[in-house]
């Protein structure tokens, strides 16, 4: 009903961040996408610029012909994607609400539920709890009939998405053991951001491969929430290992678990199948075949595949998505698409780069 | 009028070598070409085959689901584009061209017009060259006119597209010396195709960079040819060194011009921004900014600097493309467009993948 | 005593494979060792060739000087490195025993004890089992002793290299559950070998990450068999996933177990620093400072680090090493040391490149 | 005779700049040199921190367990390294000559012989010009013998050495023409040094490749005046585009002359031969060989190709060599070897790392 009345609005969204990577992802995408029209691209660091000295290979595009704008005066726009460092939006989203702006936060500040959480791994208290319990975490294929009604969505972190996709059907099913599971994720370097440090000099991270975040990221609590969740509550701990690839972008989680007595790998593959049939953006590779990262490079998909070792019980699976893409960016107008009452793949092409 | 006329047909196409990267290429500008719908896909190796058997990314999209066909099979279409090892498309076109069907041959069968070069340059004799004459080299700025009304094209190397865009107008205005141009152009590994040699083995190319063909590349004749051409039939030589640089994407051709006495920098920009002004995919960057190879990466467009030194009277032009896209697939489609009488940027989304 | 003896010594080494990237690894660093005289170059397809013609960049060395020679005729030497493909020394090694010549073997006939396993995980059955049994596994700092006065050593792989290391000490103190190790490991692409596949090609693998071997990769068994003998006979089975990261050398293994009750994480720093404090060639990192690939990369070392998480009593071990060194040629010539009475460092510099 | 005496004493060195790049290299070679004790790792940034904490990966080594010293603290060595950005040794130099210290300036202070020249490139006034005659410029194998008795360096830019060695015997012999010389040189990223920009980001420069300093790079005045020496005087005027290949260590330059009437490719490459015949670092590839920059990866030697068009009458030079090595480095420590009276090749080993 409501998609019908929508076949041929246009929507106005507005980028806050529009400078950094996910913002210019956003772009790239909104920029094709056939019911939207960008009229805000705000920043706090270049004010009065074009977008094209930011990114000069726009210098042919209208896009990039567009000021940007002090990233406080949000025009009125039907929707606000906010790329920004946490702490920012969890202070302005109020605000946007009450003016009828829906809000995709790309950021973390609505993602955990518990305030205590958040202060724990962000070091601030959250300026507006009330909030927490009101935003719609936004993993398209497990919240859409939430994120449908909801005007305020917490994207999820790039890690946790890789994560959820696999595991979220095998533990609502009950295939799994709770307290088995092991994430050892990989992910792409354009994860980390435009922000420039020692750590991301090419010299450093080129030909290299590492570990980080071993004692505790970010995006732990908010997978052990969601995992908790799909568990019926029960309280989930995973030990959870990040890693830097050197490459720009992709993301592979490789997941270890205990699999119930009784339960074998076509099991764990029909589990998969039944919830993701119906899915534009989640493909179960075909048997044998293992996704790497490029698959997914420049597009919103994401693939998984499974192995179950009978002698240990315990079943690999692997996930792999674009960061930039389904792991944000992509994500976000997915979940766009979703409260404008639009079809779910509009301006989401499907058939992506290679090689 | 013609235009109007093909506002909303939809044009079937054929792709003959669909397994290759360049045939990949096609398939994912195609898969979202508003007028256009794949007909076929043809292959010498991979006959019966679902095409995500041999690029599993696509197994959750309709043409991933299309089979590979003989190439031999050619059905009714109204275009085929042809991305095949020289030599087999001199023999087959004629019989194509008679059943009606269009021919954009991304392979090097009918760029030299001359069939003791061809002989000279791929150690064979040329099976029809009567065909030479009736072939248009497709640079589509060049040759737009000649594209339109054409039935056989052959579409330009990709080194020889990064070359001619920028030295095409300062010849035809005589704005340099003809004995004077020096092209030193860098490649990503992609132009090399998927075939399997020593040379390609990542661990040898990876953290590599080196020059290649110094003593004689292809696609020298053909950037001769044509700069011949524009220079009023007046033979030129050049010097012209390949190099690979290790990444996947992206060509970029540094070259070294003396310019007339009395030509000022200003001059040879103000030529550029004249001869494109009114091109959606050839981009004269703003002063001062130098275009790099991930600029054009994943999309059509073409960028160019230019600089002056007083002292030595040389200019040192830099230009820039994806080598899969405008200087292959992407400049096919264009030609395509061109040739069918559609808006010439249909289905060449401008808003390029960054990072 | 010996030691002492041998101060002056010199050897006379052959290596079999020497056009391989671990024979040229061998080559890189026999040349430099002050107590080596490269005797023979081995080959199976270049016979007769320079070995510059096969690596120009040693067109200047006088190792480059020398030809390559039938691998059948292998001359009187003292040490004998073999870099073959499995199946052929597990022929030969006899026949070379009885001369006098001492083997090291890198490939992989030598390594799992018994015959069966190796017609299982190899496909072939083994033409000389009762030379497994005399054997040593060559992992320099768990079989010291028995390398000293051996004839015959299997090389570990590069995989099993990284995973024992960290694991061997914490098992034979009984820190660790045997049923909870997971082993997820990365390696450069060099561990592939020079051979020429479609999956190598350098537009395959860059910027590109995926797991490979998951169901079953022949350093599974190998590893267990170790693993079993450290638990003291107790068979002992591991998930264990090896990935391609887009490099060329080097290697991360992310190794996690459930630990002891009662066991913290310093009790597991103090076992390995225990372990390995008059080792010069693995090294317990700073606390907090965890190890990347390019630490190791073009030298002997062994990097670890290891993180505690007390909710879930799982550990997180991380290990790393350049494949070519520590996990091949390196750790080679390290036995070559010993088993010749050498200082163990002998020609095996500790300062790495960087970056 | 002086060699003589200084076969077995053993030089006290010291590094300025210790913590940047080129000082690690430094530190890498200087460590394994036989002759040689580091007395001093000077810092602007690190004082009183062990080296490790800098460079964990020599945790295991006696160097990395030396601590860094503020930089003006030099010690009363032998020989002092200087890696340190320009304007500083100008102003300290001429004190640490009058105590008897030998400089090996690695910066750009006292390359340039004409102050003017200086301070039009280095937006400053040169503090101590008197030092500039004084200054011998480090090519090793163009002034040797200025080097031996010369007690301060000026260690040439990794580009100058790149394109000096190939042209200076050409250029001495009057085979080429001086208005015609062209250099397109491509590095990798490890020579802009270890400071983080926006521009050396992992995210920006991977899969990228670009010109920079087209406008006019530093180095250009520097191989200028050289090559002007060469031509008995005469000043040349040279095209120079530098560029930045996705990779960190490695530099090829492609350079482009007009040769003189009569003049032929085997005239070129013997002119070569004759000039290199007795070096150790500098190698003419076989005929039909071209260098790629991973030839020269991590030791000292650099590698020449030619080839000559007859119907331009331009010749194509390749020379390739490690930015680091040849480049700073390793050029510098052959210098030291020089001054010293020391075999020109200690601490410089010849067989290099591939791949």
């Amino acid at each position: 009903m409501e998609k019908e009345m929508n076949k041929n609005s246009v929507f106005r969204v507005g980028i806050l961040g529009a400078t950094g990577y996910t913002g210019r992802e956003l772009v790239r995408i909104l920029s094709h996408h056939p019911q939207v029209r960008i009229d805000f691209l705000g920043t706090s660091s270049a004010q009065g610029q074009k977008y094209f000295n930011i990114y000069p290979e726009l210098c042919g595009c209208p896009i990039g012909n567009m000021t940007l704008t002090d990233e406080h005066d949000v025009p009125q726009v039907d929707v606000l994607f906010c790329a920004l460092p946490h702490g920012i939006m969890a202070e302005r989203a109020a605000n946007l609400l009450v003016r009828g702006i829906k809000i995709i936060d790309l950021g973390a500040d609505f993602r955990l539920k518990d305030p205590a959480e958040y202060e724990l791994w962000y070091n601030c208290v959250h300026p507006d709890p009330d909030l927490l319990s009101q935003a719609v975490y936004g993993v398209s294929e497990i919240y859409r009939r939430e994120i449908f009604t909801s005007s305020l969505v917490a994207l999820p972190g790039c890690y946790p998405t890789a994560s959820l996709l696999p595991l979220a059907p095998l533990l609502r099913h009950g295939l799994i053991d709770h307290d088995s599971i092991v994430i050892d994720a990989k992910s792409g370097v354009s994860g980390a951001g435009r922000g420039v440090t020692p750590q991301l000099h090419f010299s450093e991270v080129d030909a290299n491969f590492k570990a980080y975040g071993v004692d505790g990221h970010r995006h732990r609590p908010e997978i052990e929430q969601e995992l908790s969740k799909m568990a019926g509550g029960k309280p989930i701990h995973i030990s959870f290992t990040p890693h830097l690839v050197p490459m720009v972008r992709g993301m592979l989680a490789t997941i270890y678990v205990r699999v119930k007595d009784g339960i074998e790998e076509e099991d764990l593959r029909r589990c998969w199948q039944t919830a993701y049939e119906d899915e534009s953006f989640v493909h179960v590779m075909p048997c044998g075949v293992w996704p790497m990262t490029k698959h997914a490079c420049g597009h919103n998909s994401a693939y998984m595949q499974v192995s179950l070792d009978r002698r240990t019980r315990r079943a690999t699976l692997v996930s792999v998505l674009d960061n930039l893409m389904k792991g944000a960016a992509g994500q976000a107008v997915q979940n766009m698409n979703i409260m404008c009452g639009l079809p779910e793949t509009q301006g989401l092409a499907s058939v992506g780069i290679w090689p």
